[in-house]
């Protein structure tokens, strides 16, 4: 299987963006071990500063599926969406370039 | 100074997404061993072949003007920009997560 690139757009409730994006961080301290995640980088964009991007690099598709689904009904993820006004997931296909774009083994 | 982080997004002349991204693959295999670049990841969107999407991780500012003071001019960089119809930069607060986030030296 292929790896998973993909940006994710969150648009917070007014005012709220860098309390999600703490969310969102705190829910990427858990990935720091985890080889199934390869990036999880967490952003504001810079002129709209309750827009959360996400820039994300799975495994594949197993790997999110699977994060997804161990995170589906937490405490954290609820709290995170309660935040969230808008979003949209931005698909890619990774072609190369540098950064962890090596083979899965 | 602080890391650069950004998207950048560019509309390739119909049909010529894939072309883009070659070149600009051609321009990321040069980024390797520099350290100013610590991400240059080239996508293409899944739902849309004609927009690439880099994902730009930059050392600082002037590590990012630098680069494109070098490239500037080049043929490469005029081949490029002859398959571009459209382009839009969205600039970034990386704030952390997993990857490529610890402080510079």
């Amino acid at each position: 299987m292929s790896r998973v690139a993909r940006y994710g757009k969150l648009i917070a409730q007014p005012g709220r963006g860098r309390e999600l994006a703490g969310l969102l961080l705190t829910a990427a301290a858990r990935l720091e071990g985890d080889p199934r995640c390869e990036l999880y980088l967490v952003n504001l964009q810079a002129d709209a500063p309750d827009t959360v991007w996400v820039t994300e690099l799975w495994r594949d598709q197993d790997a999110l599926d699977a994060t997804l689904e161990e995170i589906k009904g937490s405490a954290e993820t609820a709290a995170a969406m309660r935040l969230v006004a808008g979003a949209e997931m931005i698909e890619l296909d990774l072609l190369g370039g540098k950064g962890p774009t090596g083979q899965v083994p």
